[in-house]
């Protein structure tokens, strides 16, 4: 793209805030516009939940680190996150690819690999997508098609002041399997697998999803940017603002070594690494525990991590030393 | 994406055999998978129509030729027409766009001003989407969601031997368009002003698509990558053969006067230029009556161009001499 007028670059929040601000007001049949993971319509007598995720070479992958099959995989996975953010069932899946030079046999064969691989994995079957050509790298864009569960799709908008935050699983892994990758380093990978394969092979949590939509959890998102801009998400859209604990921030022994040999802040890959896909949510005091029940029944790890509060608290990060800090700046933009 | 591997690369075609051959049987519920203009598929009781359409710069648009309204526009029309390709609705559309660099403000509004008044001429509301970095230059990738005809959708592969082939308005006026554009002289810009519009801001036949469906044709297709080809994908699909007469393509005035003093041949234009965004069909003779009946009723003006034959006679186009050139190999791919 050729720069075509002088005036200052965006961030990609306030990109998206021009671009809701233009969009007329949700036509009738639209559940859940632009603004949540993903949109909820009704279409003939039907709900659905819509969503588009894009990954691109040179900002979402190297072709170093990755395999074309990984690419293939983690184009479907992160888009079918996005459904099991709502609660919901993927039903099938587009998916438009742009290649920068005409591929080969085997590349074709080992993209789609991890393509088929993850959407029989997600039971989303690929009904459709196009191909094309690109001026520069690979990119994927996924379409996926879902419905939501039967107590209705779970929003980023319904959380309530008072309710506790939660989160499954470990945060920032996908993070450390990253910097594995950029050091190239076999000793390291060969050490420390599972960070690789949080990262490279990421696993929509679609039953966690559904038992927290179940359980009657107020709202929730997938942790893709980072939770600190996913849970600043969840507090702009429900108008609310939070206290997370730093300490309580769900961190893995492999995490914590990898750290330690290598200088790195765990806290702050958890904060802003982003691509974990672990499910964040918030639920009143005593649907927590009935959602924190339902996780472990299916072996999901949970962790609480504090509380929303009122608008005006912001969204802040609470230290071991007492002192606060405000985490809406943190997190992955892409023009930034 | 860097070379990983040595070995011939393929034509777009062969790409799309190797995907189709790698991808699972059908699962339950999907109408119409990988290979027509659209996926057809049966959703929590509802029939459902989706398709992806990608634009990317320096492919399919340059911002010297196009500005950022018109690349807006083009992303939504050209992905309304598979639906429009089908006799369908256009029911929403997703859109996932890809900025090389941060966009400024006035950029991102004078994209999306294109995009809004696209979705609003097509009926067809933009419910969510995402917005990312890419390492290169600009693309949009849109889904558009939609319901089939009453009657069901129109596919390609229902063709038979001795239906008639018809194609609505003319063909070649965007390749004119595209030509003139590139030519940057205000000259012609100024006197072929219809062939610019063509090629900028296509206009999906909706009503038509309806119209046709409604009339009973057996096949159906939007002529986005020229004649040539989207004829042979029907005789593909349909697995029949088919002549064209070179004389009955119809060609406007305006792209006989381009062509005319820009020594351009325009049968070749109608041929291989693509993104005409007509409608090409097939009926039985009886049937065919019927159909340009019904567009007449609306407008459109429509075109005989020849027969359906059976499989072994190939895609033939029948010149002025008598002689007959196969068209398979003519018309717009990616990689070649």
């Amino acid at each position: 793209m050729e720069r075509t007028m002088a005036a200052e670059p965006l961030s990609e929040l306030e990109v998206i805030e021009i671009i809701r601000e233009m969009l007329p007001e949700p036509a009738p049949g639209v559940v859940v516009g632009p603004g949540d993971d993903a949109a909820v319509i009704d279409l003939a007598g039907a709900r659905v939940i819509l969503t588009v995720d894009a990954i691109h070479q040179g900002v979402h992958f190297t072709l170093d680190a990755y395999d074309l099959a990984d690419v293939g995989w983690k184009a479907i996975t992160s888009a079918v996150s996005d459904v099991a953010a709502m609660g919901g069932d993927p039903a099938c899946a587009l998916v438009s690819a742009a290649f920068g030079y005409p591929p080969t046999e085997d590349e074709i064969r080992l993209l789609l690999r991890g393509v088929v691989e993850a959407s029989a994995q997600c039971g989303c079957p690929i009904v459709g997508g196009d191909v094309c050509a690109s001026s520069d790298g690979l990119s994927l864009t996924v379409t996926v098609v879902g419905t939501p569960p039967e107590e209705g799709p779970v929003l980023r908008s319904g959380a309530g002041q008072g309710d506790e935050i939660g989160v499954t699983g470990t945060l920032g892994d996908s993070a450390g399997g990253l910097f594995v990758l950029k050091g190239r380093s076999d000793d390291l990978r060969s050490r420390f697998p599972r960070l690789v394969e949080v990262h490279l092979r990421p696993r929509p949590l679609l039953a966690a999803g559904k038992a927290l939509a179940a359980a009657g959890v107020s709202a929730m998102a997938d942790v893709s940017d980072g939770l600190a801009r996913d849970i600043s998400n969840i507090c702009r859209a429900s108008k609310a603002g939070c206290e997370i604990a730093a300490e309580n921030v769900p961190i893995s022994e492999e995490l914590r070594a990898l750290a330690g040999e290598a200088m790195l802040d765990p806290l702050q890959m958890a904060l802003a690494g982003g691509e974990d896909y672990q499910l964040l949510f918030t639920a009143p005091p005593a649907t927590f525990g009935r959602a924190a029940s339902a996780l472990e029944a299916i072996g999901v790890a949970v962790t609480r991590l504090g509380a929303i509060k009122e608008a005006s608290s912001g969204v802040r990060l609470l230290g071991p030393d007492g002192r606060s800090s405000d985490m809406e700046g943190l997190g992955y933009d892409h023009f930034l």
